[in-house]
């Protein structure tokens, strides 16, 4: 099964918050224009499909749910713009980066603008409970983000410190728009809770295979290159695995205590890394922890009402399970 | 005349705009408050007041109008955080900034958890209105700051374009100030309407000062360096009348057209036209300019009605005229 089958109840949806990002790319500068029109295509849809398949569950409103879903796409990408320029990322969707083809001074500006939009666009569900929610995600994610960046090479955080750090840096915005989807379809409140926990829960199961990814998959199949992680010294849970694994002679260990290290060197102690990982039952063990968030995520699904919806749900937390992109 | 006298009807309030700040830098993170408390001191608070002065002329209502006032200097101290990050400033306020203390990666974090602060106070207001002009506002200034990185270092710039370039990065946020002042104490539209005019001018007439301080100014009254427009090739009103009276063998052209000048060579451009701007009648006539948007400012204010407020946003239009830092 492919992402577009599972948003089958929302296919039509989709396609409007697609055609409400191209008409948020149609601005009077032409440079903006242009940068916007860019960054602004090409992403999986996941966020906004949650909060749109959320809303089916119960009053779905279009004219709430789809400016909610463009605004959780947008702050989506802008977090994304401004990722890849502190990372120095080169590549992301399979193209070069923003601060790649424009400079990094220009992608904090692009990411700020996008903020600045996505914020007009849950303004207009004209929700307040929305709209604090929103400031509050932006909050969780930008601290979360900034704790991460004094955290870079500490081996000394455990798997406690990295579900801490996911469900800030990406749980946060899955459960925003899951939690925004029942909040504007008027959702009972128990029910929006659920919503929220499943959003949370799929959230860390998307970034543990995000993670496991940076170690086993291609740079044609993720669209940026692989290994990102460690050489940002982002300890993510397969390289803390490894470090348990191997505590002797561990790449991990030898690359984030000496940052000095010349670029070759860093590059095969990473090599290194990615081999062990592929040829352990590392990658198994961490899918089984995302297996588990999955689970927990779909467990109390069945207290909502059954619909397409709901079983689209389902199918999206698999489908997180099973990708390999 | 200083700014705290000024500031009387509001004095006590403005306190209170302090205290919210700093409580804003009271966070669970260690790392993160201490970059909050950092940043969240030593402005010259002139935008709070604006809002809180706004207000006091209508339906004072400080539940709303505090939360209002945190959120535009909030707002404000997010932009400079980034900015700073992408002129790699070395001082603000006569202190080193974020960028110097913690690096720009940081910086970039912590401006994006400022805009959310920011926009979390201006949701408490409760006023969609409010909210959407808060939204628009972050994305007229940072747009505009993208067209600048655009612009940077072209000789064919008018007066025109610096208008409308200083209208977006700093009149846009003076007017948001005075004008949710407005629609928070539920002012008649038109006293709104003017309210905001009255900012916007009061913000040209601002940046207009602050860039001729950046010829006329010393490092110890302004807090960061002198110069620092023309280093980062910012086309402002004192340098394109420079221009205007030299037209031959122009410093600021021959910077601006050999950016891969020695540095000492570009310090020595800089400071001749430092020079020439200071024994010219340029910073005079950039005054005039000034004084003529302070007028504008002031001249429609008569409509309002008279109270102590009032006439403090008149004397406060008098001494953004008058201010040597």
């Amino acid at each position: 099964m492919q992402l577009s089958q599972v948003y089958a109840p929302v296919q039509q949806d989709l396609i409007k918050v697609e055609s409400q990002l191209k008409s948020a790319s149609k601005v009077d500068f032409p440079h903006l224009a242009e940068l916007l029109s860019y960054t602004l295509s090409g992403g999986k849809g996941i966020r906004p499909a949650l909060t749109l398949l959320s809303g089916k569950l119960y009053h779905y409103n279009l004219d709430l749910l789809l400016p909610m879903a463009t605004a959780v796409e947008l702050m989506h990408t802008a977090t994304l713009v401004h990722d890849d320029a502190i990372d120095d990322s080169p590549i992301r969707r399979g193209r070069p980066t923003i601060n790649t083809m424009w400079g990094e001074d220009r992608a904090v500006l692009l990411g700020d603008y996008l903020f600045a939009k996505a914020g007009e666009f849950a303004a207009i569900t004209g929700n307040l409970r929305v709209i604090r929610l929103f400031s509050k995600t932006l909050q969780i994610i930008s601290s979360g983000e900034l704790v991460q960046t004094f955290d870079a090479f500490n081996l000394k955080q455990t798997p406690d410190h990295y579900l801490e750090r996911i469900s800030s840096k990406t749980a946060s915005l899955f459960s925003l728009a899951t939690e925004s989807g029942g909040i504007l379809s008027q959702a009972p409140e128990e029910s929006t809770r659920i919503l929220r926990e499943y959003g949370h829960n799929l959230g860390i199961a998307f970034q543990i295979v995000d993670d496991i990814l940076d170690f086993t998959g291609t740079e044609e199949e993720m669209g940026k290159p692989i290994g990102s992680d460690l050489a940002q010294g982002t300890f993510t849970l397969p390289a803390m695995l490894l470090l348990e694994h191997y505590p002797e002679d561990n790449p991990v260990a030898e690359l984030f205590n000496n940052q000095d290290m010349p670029e070759p060197e860093k590059q095969k102690r990473i090599r290194q890394a990615i081999e062990l990982v592929r040829s352990s039952p590392i990658a198994k063990q961490c899918h089984e922890l995302a297996s588990e968030y999955c689970a927990k995520a779909c467990q109390r699904l069945e207290l909502l009402s059954d619909n397409p919806s709901r079983q689209a749900l389902k199918e999206l937390a698999n489908l997180v399970i099973s990708r390999k992109k």
